[in-house]
């Protein structure tokens, strides 16, 4: 049994593409959230706006396989390895919810990438991407 | 300026190797923290156990220089893109804090990885990793 620390609470989980490493997405699990997970090989986590389990991709087809599960040392923090199903993790159609940086000199957020898919026509029932 | 959804609260960074794409490690920040980062190029963090600010690597020299910092869909998330100095993030000694993996067949965790360095001898007034 993998025990993690939720001290009763939720634990940030960090979804990252198993082939590129690049970081698709941030968001909570609670206990339930980790076994099913770990049951089922597929990324599920809380939602906190929702208050119940988010199965990632159950409406819009953007499933994560799981690859591998990484703790960190302190156990309140995990890494899903994931093989992202439908070319995004994002609810705006973008690969990866970090699709934007800090530019320094015009104290704004730039757009790194484009979207992949339009999320109108995906999220036909509205997966909120809430967290 | 940049306006991250601190709420009052504290927000996950998540910190990346800007060049092999490795998670190194998830801390937390608030405004000052994000605003100091921001400023000096360098991560800073704000540990929950010590309520202040978190300088990574002001004793032990593991600082993380900053390559760029990109933000997720909700504001609420952060990546800091980093030049790793030391040879590690974490206070075990690990390159990476997430130096474990989930066996499915013990239910155990595995380390998958050695330490870099002995961090008695690194962190001699001992600087604590505590989120």
């Amino acid at each position: 049994m993998i025990e993690l620390r939720f001290a009763g609470g939720l634990l940030p989980a960090i979804a990252q593409d198993a082939q590129t490493r690049e970081v698709l997405m941030m968001a909570w699990i609670n206990e339930e959230a980790f076994q099913e997970t770990l049951v089922t090989g597929y990324a599920t986590y809380f939602s906190r706006s929702r208050r119940k389990l988010w199965r990632k991709g159950e409406q819009s087809g953007c499933r994560q396989k799981i690859v591998d599960i990484l703790v960190d040392c302190d156990e309140d923090c995990v890494i899903y390895l994931v093989e992202q199903a439908g070319g995004a993790a994002c609810h705006t159609g973008h690969r990866s919810c970090f699709y934007r940086r800090c530019d320094a000199q015009t104290q704004t957020l730039v757009e790194t990438s484009e979207p992949v898919f339009d999320p109108e026509k995906v999220y036909h029932s509205k997966e909120s991407a809430s967290k």
